[in-house]
């Protein structure tokens, strides 16, 4: 990858670190707030991965996200207590030392005050050595960089602030603009003529999404792309579909104001 | 693996088929009620993965998480529409033909009638060949089931009841029970009594999740295991260690019911 190129889209994969996710007990929200933030920014989130709090795990799976995408961005183990493994196990997938980071150490100490600063807090400024520190303005305990792989926390309002911080320093691309049409008709009626339209423009990415809201049967068209004549073409071709169909769009929202 | 032998718990991955939730744009529901049922069924989500349509990486997905997992179920990408090529991507992962079903087949003519069964409506019946159906006693369209991989719908409803048909038909193991102990100290207080308390019972996961809610900061401590006796044994240690600190459990639900 030559740095000075710049382009259109990168790519990057979510990596959800968390048993209480898998047990069900909490419903993961970051995912969707993240994938916008990353889509306005011209970020693609190509896969999302939630795995337990166990460093083989954790190890492996950033192994083989960091390899596969632009960037990786990581949720959660980064707090004071036992099941807290990330920033260990990420050191060790990259063979590199858990340190104490005096940077660190020194955000956690005007957080806390030396004297609140127990071991278990201490414990929150050991980083993998040598990456690069993300500001913490909740709790102070930071989150952390290495290569393409952003380490943050779980609690949204900590990771939301996290994520906010990386995106300012990072390479964007282009936002990725989408159109929704909403419609009553049936999936099945509408899929020739959405098959003919996802051949005609390539470059946008056409959804169909069905869904049962209070006992009625709706149907979300979704059109994504980066282009925005093709994208525009596109929804007005598909608004033409529907009525042609005797349907009327019944809801329209244009979020193509990147 | 011996198929009489029956064991304590089993393990399952969930794959999520799904442009729609890497944008953003839908929020996944399906993984904290799949979690809880398998949880119920004694079988341990081990892992998510949240996948785009594309054939390529749902053959990879399908094909490295059904060797890694006892289990796999996916959702998504069932439909009639272009965009819904998950039959035709696992038949090729398992390196089967797609072919149609005529018990498939039957099942769609008869909730749509033989006249409004269109081609996008009979694709619907393009199954893996020998793959065994699970009944839609929403809208008809089977999912299916080859070896160890479920696929099913991922609209809410019609996944919801697809799950409950294979959760009726599949090995379980014992139920998972878990207690949940709310308290307000900070979680860097308790952290060493919890790695105490952990290493003490083995048997018992032991997870510690701070929240903020409405400004007011908490601390959720959850224990998560398949024997009674030491789950309760480690719940109440657990309470008393935060009396012992001084703050009173203000919350206590225990779901070891099962």
């Amino acid at each position: 990858m030559v740095e000075s190129v710049e382009r259109d889209v990168y790519s990057a994969a979510l990596l959800i670190i968390g048993n209480e996710i898998l047990a069900g007990r909490t419903q993961d929200t970051n995912t969707p707030w993240i994938a916008e933030r990353l889509t306005e920014h011209g970020i693609i989130l190509g896969e999302v991965r939630v795995i337990p709090d166990v460093e083989q795990e954790i190890m492996s799976t950033v192994n083989d996200l960091r390899t596969k995408f632009d960037y990786v961005f990581s949720t959660g183990g980064i707090g004071p207590t036992h099941d807290d493994i990330t920033a260990d196990s990420i050191a060790k997938a990259f063979e590199l030392e858990l340190v104490r980071d005096e940077k660190a150490f020194k955000m956690l100490e005007e957080h806390y005050g030396l004297e609140e600063l127990t071991p278990p807090r201490a414990k929150m400024s050991m980083i993998p050595e040598g990456a690069t520190l993300i500001p913490n303005p909740v709790s102070a305990a930071p989150g952390f960089i290495i290569e393409n792989v952003h380490v943050m926390a779980g609690v949204p309002r900590i990771m939301q602030a996290m994520l906010d911080h990386v995106l300012r320093e990072i390479k964007a691309g282009k936002p990725i603009l989408s159109n929704t049409v909403a419609c009553t008709l049936p999936e099945s009626t509408l899929a020739p003529d959405l098959t003919d339209l996802q051949e005609k423009y390539p470059d946008v990415q056409l959804g169909s999404y069905p869904h049962y809201r209070g006992g009625v049967s709706g149907l979300s068209l979704v059109l994504r792309g980066i282009h925005r004549g093709s994208l525009e073409a596109a929804t007005e071709e598909l608004i033409e579909i529907i009525k042609g169909h005797g349907d009327e769009p019944r809801a329209l929202s244009i979020r193509s104001t990147g």
